[in-house]
């Protein structure tokens, strides 16, 4: 589970994520040039992985970490799967 | 300048990703599982990334091809070049 | 440390990918079409990501989940924060 | 087509590619640690994304730049599309 210091960090992330996400609406809105709104995507796009990032930090230090303290090989394994398979998603 | 029907596809886009994004804060709040969270954003990073590409190919229709047709070979390199620093912060 | 079945994989991928980046080579020597040589060398990145991600999970599996079962919380801690880094550089 | 600065550069480039590519192999023999490993891969696919950009860069300069010189609107879409889709292969 999400610890608390992560839930408030990447949730004030968010709300400046959805700032830069109006922002870039109006410039499409108001035909800005095209490589300023690029480069507005991009970095939303950056601010988003860092929230992910954040996430998976939390889900490593707890969820992960739990199943390996257990000593349940089954469940470590399938954890560990998890994270593998998401982190595949996440990079392509 | 970005074209009428990719200005209207992007608008629609942006709107279901503002909705994917209140989904994701929702989400925190609630402290949903991890790996739900970070596939979510995995979706909308995705999503902003098909944004991205399709002002980009807007642009290069329209800024890029004009400054090729013009015959200015100045303000040809210029694009290219303001183009391919835009891609590299796009993939990196 | 990396596991036998690991150090087998990774080592047959990277002997492939060692023949598609030969291949690349040729193809920029012959003059081959532009389009042609990116998608040789998309290939090949997504190749190496493949490797990198083996890695990581037989990193995960042994060193990470060891520094856990040990419950030192300083080196649990030191641990992630060193994978999380490497998974920054990983994304970016 | 490939023009010759891009094509010696690319050329040099792709050697010293090739150079770390056998590092990481010795690596994975000499069961160096893991992090060492996945961080040389990533320094060796953000030489890749140097390569592929550069000669991205060098066939909108000719081959695209070409097809929009010459006037044929349908020529022109056609290598725009390719292009979109290969940047697309590219940064997913």
């Amino acid at each position: 589970m999400i610890d608390d210091q992560t839930k408030k960090s990447t949730t004030r992330r968010l709300k400046l994520i959805r700032g830069q996400l109006d922002g870039i609406e109006r410039m499409i809105d108001q035909e800005k040039y095209c490589i300023d709104i690029i480069n507005q995507i991009t970095a939303v796009r950056n601010a988003l992985e860092k929230v992910s990032l954040l996430v998976m930090k939390s889900h490593i230090e707890s969820c992960v970490a739990d199943s390996i303290e257990v000593g349940d090989e089954k469940k470590k394994a399938q954890k560990i799967d998890e994270l593998m398979e998401t982190l595949y998603k996440f990079v392509t």
